[in-house]
């Protein structure tokens, strides 16, 4: 259960360079489709081939934990709804699922830290029930914490062993966004309220509760912020050390992953200092409508494909992007090139003044 | 030919209202799907039923003619790139192409001013070769922008009656954002300079020029401003034209349209014009890298769903932004509600101090 990661190989250079040189090929004005040429050039990089093979096995892995800190109301929900949520994904009705579906991905929910019992199914990588109260209490111990990054590994090495070609992490837990917000804040710098979000949906009384809460592990974790292991211990939680494993894993194993929201993202952040380099295989797939994500995405100096003021969770924001990943390798693969449909490219426009892009809107 | 319209009859409220009611009753966090949950009332309301039905025939239609202005050097490309982009697209290797198939949609293309001949198959609705120089003279005379108009409400028309159930416009042909942002500029008010953008990808020299046949069109344009069909024959084109009917026929046949860029925005501000309240059965799919059409945007009160900086036009944002639509549809009609997963919804909340929402992201 080591916690330690090998240096992260970067994308493949060479199909990078050949998917660049091929989007200047295809029946559109240079630079035209904006950032899904960036998806398309990424995708082949990630997959060390140009043009890159559609996404086949899209796989959505959504990390259930709950947290000690719903016992303070910072959440507008009592933790038995995680229980009841992680069989409405396994029977298919959460949003999620809906998501996926469409998206043509597949769901599989993992109990790291469920506050009760899950089916079996769900329940091999178990950590504990509930991470502890972080603002007077660390969220695991030192086995614990191994314990959850490993599930993590396991789950990214289980799927990709499985032929996974694009991960995608999700969270389900009542009180997660706060040990999220606490992370987020140790490592970028920032004042508790910066990052105190409504979570859920809570109220006024409820926003200031979870404002302390964030304060005093804040406070708590100040020792600690130069060390991703013991962050995790200390105010994180299972299913975020477990997330952080998996997203590292993922980039271990030269897998593309689509991030999701502040859970995702603080763990991503987490990922990030364990295993230098792993940001390279991620693209951002929303900002979320909590604040600290917004911070999150800058620390990580990712830029997010969609803002649609989404702040669900289930991995909902980076599955409601997978579309456009996947048009992008599509589009990459299989427009014509300006030789193949005979329409006059840019070295061809020779009468007009400036030949350097390509057809269309003119 | 008329280019009258009927009255613009408002998508159903009561499917609008009982949208509205089921969101709540989902299994996720009250509004916590963002944009995703507006779009299912919208398209709810558009049906006239809750929950909506998944979108089975989304339907692109490809609007292609050529301008005169390209001749002073206002497009990177030779106007025998449109003949060739045509050919591209019924051969399926255009960007739209990729993108239609990746979101489950089809595709037809309708030369209404192409300069050059096209395949029979799609010009049947041609009005003439190229529309005219909007610098110096009219784009149309009366007959022929009343048979634009009418093309493309017998287009809308064709495509309902063969049960399309979404539509989107999209622009092909060099030289058109020169009379899109001559059209923005005229209903908006604004100087020239702040709608003169790069098109297909003009150096400054080609932008200058361009800059200067928009401002002597605008001056052509002054006396038109409140009559849009006449406005459309000054300063717009045959494609615009056609455009602007397929966009106020959709509405009278209460079909949904998700708008694309600059040129598709420029028609959707005549069709509003000629057809009030036509805009409420539109959403806006992307932001075009053009900056007219955030003029336009804000003129129809849109908020786009994509910002990717794409200006390829086609109907290429439109269709980027049709699987979000898509899933909008899905997530209303498929998830699961409190109700029927048996999870803790915002009634039952009780030892928390807010349950005005819902589980997860807690």
């Amino acid at each position: 259960m080591s916690t330690e990661f090998a240096p992260v190989s970067a994308p493949d250079v060479d199909a990078h360079r050949q998917a660049v040189a091929r989007q200047l090929q295809l029946t559109k004005p240079a630079g035209s489709l904006g950032r899904l040429e960036e998806l398309g050039v990424w995708l082949a990089a990630c997959q060390g081939l140009c043009p890159p093979k559609p996404i086949a096995r899209a796989r959505v892995v959504v990390f259930a934990g709950d947290h000690g800190v719903a016992a303070h109301g910072v959440s507008a929900y009592p933790s038995e709804v995680t229980v009841q949520m992680v069989a409405n994904i396994l029977a298919g009705g959460a949003a999620i699922n809906v998501l996926a579906e469409s998206a043509g991905a597949t769901v599989r929910v993992v109990d790291v830290a469920v506050d009760g019992d899950s089916p079996e199914v769900v329940s091999h990588h178990k950590v504990r029930r509930s991470s502890g109260r972080i603002d007077t209490q660390d969220a695991l111990t030192e086995l614990e914490v191994a314990a959850a990054v490993a599930a993590g590994r396991a789950v990214a090495d289980e799927e990709v062993d499985t032929g996974a070609d694009l991960l995608v992490a999700g969270d389900l837990g009542i009180g997660n966004t706060t040990p999220s917000a606490v992370l987020v804040a140790a490592l970028t710098g920032t004042e508790p309220v910066a990052v105190v979000g409504r979570g859920t949906g809570i109220d006024d009384a409820g926003w200031m509760r979870k404002a302390a809460v964030i304060r005093d592990a804040l406070r708590r974790a100040g020792a600690v912020t130069g060390d991703p292991v013991a962050l995790l211990r200390t105010v994180g939680g299972a299913d975020l050390a477990a997330m952080a494993g998996f997203l590292a894993q993922a980039a271990q194993r030269r897998t593309p992953v689509v991030l999701d929201g502040l859970v995702v993202g603080a763990a991503a952040m987490l990922a990030e200092a364990m295993a230098p380099g792993s940001v390279q295989w991620w693209v951002a797939g929303h900002r979320s409508a909590e604040p600290a994500h917004t911070l999150a995405l800058k620390h990580l100096g990712l830029t997010p494909l969609l803002e649609l003021n989404m702040r669900l969770g289930e991995g909902s924001g980076a599955v409601a992007a997978l579309p456009l990943v996947q048009a992008a390798a599509r589009l990459l693969a299989e427009m014509a090139t300006f030789a193949d449909a005979g329409v006059a490219g840019p070295s061809d426009g020779g009468d007009s003044a400036d030949a350097a892009a390509g057809p269309d809107a003119g």
